[in-house]
């Protein structure tokens, strides 16, 4: 057996046996439930050497799967080989998810009563994932503790710590004070405002184990996850006080900002503690009686933690619940809405220089010049953002894609290879930056010359679909499922659609996906509120073909009110022009269009002035309304 | 106190006093949880004189009150002054429903422990009603026979019989076996699904209490219950067998073709028995094992019969859910839909007869011929159904109202002094009748003549909803709540809207209102399924000015696939054509106005030929297309 994951899988198998495991599950996750965990993490890509985004990982004595997504099929198909691990595909009919799958293969067959034992990471995996595999064994009649077949989730923290030799450590980065002048609030007013929250719900605590709420409740931005400005600690907050454990190595080893970051926090009622100290600090907190109650969400506390709470808490003690945090997070307050709307100003800069390169890169190398890559764009894009005011870095990694690529929602651009784009077809960037007062998150589909009659109908229809969500007016009340269709039915109507959501939550130089509104099929029952930011991205992909996907950024504004109630409706954040090349105008009706060469109209007036002469010139072309 | 209903207050006080209630609950239901109950349960009418479909009652020692929703406001408040009934407002934001209400007043200030007890007529309440008043006691702190302030919800079946003397008894009508050429399906067949169903859940038995999904299991109508072709009964379908519980008076006093349908149900496998033997019959069956898992339908079990299975069934024998019923009776099978189509057919040679009529008779009545009211319309609306083929009379009350009496919803016509149509304005009509082979709803708002501008966007607004809905191509998958913005899209881009929900399934030759399917922003998860029918009935209202609503039925159909799935569609069902004389072309899409050319083409083409050559002559006109 000479295939090194293999070789892994074993010593695993060994390891498993010497602790009595009848499986284990490895998740790609970390302590946090973050959506870009650090190398420390990546636990599946070192077993198995599968590095999709999303991938978990059972093994028992005579089976090691790897349960992935649509998107990660044929990543898996090219990394698996040799492992010894098989692909099990979900977001497929046919599926069958870990919770079953496990109910199904790890007790015994012959229903000899024996407790079947599951190990997981229990500081990378969620609470409400383990009840999930908890309810998916009773459903088939096992107990936790009963009689008959049994079963037992054990929680092994860092269990693979044994095997991998040189695992990273975790990351700890300079962190850096965002004034309350970005923010528009001060920490001691967002402490006071969860204290209330905690009130609330009859709690006199509340554990925050998400890293974004932790850097927005304490106005501190660091680098210790990719493309999300956050620093990895707990934060638990109560009546009197705040614990912020977040020291990994020394408070001597960090840099002077850190430190005066630090220090800023402390004046605002904060007391330091190390990162490790969190299971102590929540055991003593809650058998000395000095936390009676306390809140948590089980969508971010992790497995760990949870049995910290089992061993030390009365019953009862423990409260769980959507975190208050996620929604005081996604209202943006008045400077924050300002700050997005400078972020996209800047962005827009940015893409419009791009699109310029672009256009006349290609045509100089379809005029025998140096051709142009995917990965090419990429770098000049993040370069012109670089160059912006406030720039602090792209907000994820850039889909930079010409073709079929480009069918690929979630396509990554090599880096070495990457196909070159011509003076045909479609291309797609999806790309964003963080800025000091915000984070953007942007698709243009850019037509590079001559389109085929399909690629014009894909192009004008999702642009249909853009607007009409774009343009929607509607009362209070009403959440991202309702409206979601306004984002499909131009498609739905040739019996076209695309199979991912239409839209998420951005954060305030925070994470560029967060919750808990968002545009989708699912009965998401969020209220959308003043101040929400939403992506509206409709997308049509064609396998070997094309894709398309239009995507800005759109903020919810009140419209008035009238006697059939109080209306709200969309502000359009993102400024870069749509081409209009590509549009087929007979499939489009009059109000979508006026509404295309309004938005030109805007993005041209915004942008030109602050552009070099040559591109405000170009862009005023682009902008040129088309008739009607 | 001279007032009868306050009189009847201060009896049922008197009853309460005697049998220690501290509060009864009074609905406007039955047994079975019926839309339109007889006058045997009009319960809440026969105390406070409130006559509107909707309203529960609550008495406490020193509190009447009424809880009935926005479209009983006016009419609560001419039937209640003088009774000492006061009303409580539902759907409305500040509303306090019955068990929050409860909660707060009918427990003893003093939190002194006492045992509250709360009476309903168990008949007539619904299993999940119950729950839900329970719940909310418990939600603040109260305990079913615990510690503290404790509470008991007493079943007193009929309890208001000791104080009503000339109670109506419970109808007993004909009934008659509808063949399986119209239903598509035997008897024995349908109850050869139920059973299979009643299997999958783990159960051996079903209790079905919903009248209508008796009526469709054993293919019988009757008359028991207003525009609803039932018989007042239960089932209980076994493994073994089945036993309906349906003979109120005796076998003997049935007329020939009643006892020839009981005859063919027995020949089906089905035994008779007298409908109060239920009880008896059940806790029998849960006692002596020969049910050992039963399968109820909290939705429409009641509270009496809940306590029959609390006293006399194993723990876990009774599992609670959506009757399957309900779901197999609203996909329509191909009889059934060819019987819907034809019952449109007659329905609108009804309907187009009578709007040639109405033109004229208005004309007419403005040239100093006699006034046309509203009720002489309905009148004639009846009369024309009343000559088709397979008529089985109304559906439901009709909806006859012209200017401000249409932006009343739910009005209904007064017999007398109901207003007169004048040659202006517009006329709403929401109507349907009943057939051997179906069951049809329908609303036209008709231009009687010049019309304000107000009145045509109104009513072209609508028409836009109406038509985005009948259009909507949707992937397998697609629910209810992810289409209803189709119908309000056009209105709240003009801040406009309507206070109900956008359509409604209806019944084969039964109730004009079924579920589980509907249009509404109301998370309700029922995917749409080929065969299932709904109305698509989006509307404006304005009160004291006007009302406009465009109802039609349509059937949801195939639509092909494509490699981005399977698609379906609507097949609008209803045929009377739609007046182009209010319509704004300019507010309207291209693609809307074909839809309505084509529309009232196919109106034409199919009804012409079976229409008097007068009538056949002026739709023709009435269907010639609109310019685009």
């Amino acid at each position: 057996m000479e295939n090194k994951y293999a070789k892994r899988i074993e010593a695993l198998r060994a390891l498993m046996d010497k602790n009595g495991w009848d499986a284990i599950i490895l998740t790609g996750s970390d302590p946090h439930s973050s959506e870009y965990p650090g190398q420390r993490w990546k636990q599946v890509e070192w077993l198995t050497g599968f590095s999709g985004e999303c991938g978990d990982v059972v093994v028992t004595a005579d089976h090691a799967g790897l349960w992935t997504d649509t998107r990660f099929f044929i990543q898996a198909g090219i990394q698996l080989p040799g492992t010894g691990v098989e692909l099990h595909k979900t977001r497929v009919p046919e599926q069958v998810l870990i919770p079953e799958w496990l109910s199904k293969y790890a007790f015994p067959a012959d229903g000899s009563g024996r407790c079947v034992t599951v190990a997981v990471d229990g500081l990378c995996q969620r609470v409400s994932a383990i009840d999930t595999l908890a309810d998916a064994f009773k459903a088939t009649g096992r107990q936790a503790d009963g009689e008959g077949d049994t079963f037992s989730i054990v929680s092994a923290p860092d269990f693979m710590s044994e095997l991998w030799e040189d695992r990273p450590a975790i990351p700890q980065t300079p962190m850096f004070n965002l004034s309350a002048s970005y923010t528009g609030e001060t920490r001691e007013t967002r402490l006071a405002r969860i204290r209330e929250a905690i009130a609330d719900k009859g709690c006199d605590a509340m554990m925050l184990t998400a890293l974004d709420e932790i850097a927005w409740t304490l106005n501190v931005r660091g680098n210790d996850i990719e493309y999300v400005p956050v620093t990895i600690s707990y934060l638990l907050v109560t009546a009197e006080d705040a614990k912020w454990f977040v020291i990994k190595d020394s408070y001597d080893e960090l840099d002077d900002e850190s430190k005066e970051t630090l220090k800023a926090v402390c004046a605002g009622g904060v007391s330091l503690y190390a990162y490790d100290e969190v299971a102590d600090v929540l055991a003593q907190s809650m058998t000395d009686g000095s936390i009676k109650k306390i809140f948590v969400d089980p969508s971010t506390l992790n497995f760990y933690l949870q049995q910290v709470f089992d061993k030390n808490a009365a019953p009862g003690a423990v409260v769980r619940g959507d975190s208050p945090v996620q929604m005081m997070k996604s209202i943006k307050n008045q400077s924050e809405m300002d700050g997005m709307r400078a972020s996209h100003v800047e962005d827009g800069i940015a893409m419009e220089k791009f699109l310029y390169w672009l256009e006349a890169a290609v045509q100089d190398s379809a005029d025998g010049g140096k051709p142009v890559t995917e990965w090419d764009a990429s770098l000049r894009l993040t370069a012109y953002r670089a160059e912006c005011d406030g720039t602090r870095g792209d907000s994820f990694s850039t889909i930079s894609a010409y073709g079929p690529g480009a069918a690929l929602p979630h396509y990554v651009t090599p880096q070495v290879g990457a196909p070159e784009i011509e003076p045909h077809g479609l291309y797609l960037n999806d790309s964003g930056g963080h800025y000091l007062f915000g984070t953007t998150d942007i698709t243009r589909t850019t037509p590079m010359g001559e389109c085929t009659q399909l690629e014009k109908e894909d192009y004008t229809l999702v642009l249909r679909c853009h607007i009409n969500l774009a343009k929607a007016v509607f009362p209070i009340g009403t959440c991202g499922p309702h409206l979601d269709i306004l984002a499909r039915n131009p498609l739905w109507q040739t019996h076209r659609n695309f199979g991912h959501g239409t839209g998420h939550g951005v954060g305030f130089y925070l994470g560029v996906h967060e919750g808990p509104q968002e545009f989708r099929q699912n009965f998401n029952n969020i209220v959308f509120q003043p101040g929400m930011i939403l992506t509206n991205e409709p997308g049509l992909y064609r396998e070997g073909m094309h894709g398309v996907r239009h995507e800005s950024q759109m903020l919810v504004v009140e419209d008035g009110t009238s006697e059939f109630g109080t209306w709200l409706k969309f502000e359009v954040l993102t400024l870069c022009h749509i081409d209009t090349s590509a549009v087929l105008p007979e499939l489009m009706n009059r109000d979508e269009i006026e509404w295309l060469n309004a938005y030109n109209k805007r993005v041209y007036d915004t942008l030109s002035p602050r552009l070099p002469a040559e591109v405000a010139e170009w862009l005023k072309e682009k902008c040129e309304p088309i008739g009607i």
